[in-house]
């Protein structure tokens, strides 16, 4: 395949974050999320059933975990998220790229 | 786990290109790799038994392939390279730094 650019073709803001599927194999799945302002609704926790590797590429985001924890994330910054943990996008900034790896069950 | 940043803590320019696995999961391994002006050596070739989804984080490369195609990567480029797709890095600039996820074995 020729490469495409993880930083071009951002869609325009919207209503909802924007995830997109780069690459799914047998063993995990690749995805792109444009956010620009976004967050999650109050009270919304993601609880997932795999682990997932995510940084944030471009744009600035602060991350609430279930036990108070928050995190602010710059460019580059990278965490793993457990399945189970519950997690939610408290805020994120304009133009905010975010590159997530779900692997499969546990 | 606290966050970490995928652009600090660069090492050194070596002999060779720096290989860590940050994150390794049931069903793939996420990967970063520095390279400083490296390539492959002449005539070697990767064929791997897994699907690879590789991104140029910063920095610049160039790939090539055993059919003869040459990729030149820019910032935020990203490809699939499928198991047993023969490639080698003809060549990397400075501070070049890559994130790889490699899938289970097809």
């Amino acid at each position: 395949m020729r490469p495409r650019n993880l930083l071009e073709n951002l869609p325009a803001p919207g209503p909802d974050e924007a995830f997109e599927t780069l690459f799914e194999g047998r063993g995990a799945r690749v995805e792109r999320i444009v956010s620009h302002g976004h967050a999650s609704p109050p009270g919304f926790w993601y609880d997932q059933t795999g682990d997932e590797w995510v940084m944030l590429v471009q744009g600035s985001a602060e991350l609430e975990f279930d036990d108070g924890r928050h995190e602010s994330l710059v460019q580059g910054d990278w965490l793993v998220i457990p399945a189970g943990c519950r997690h939610r996008v408290a805020a994120t900034g304009p133009d905010t790229v975010w590159l997530a790896v779900h692997t499969m069950d546990a």
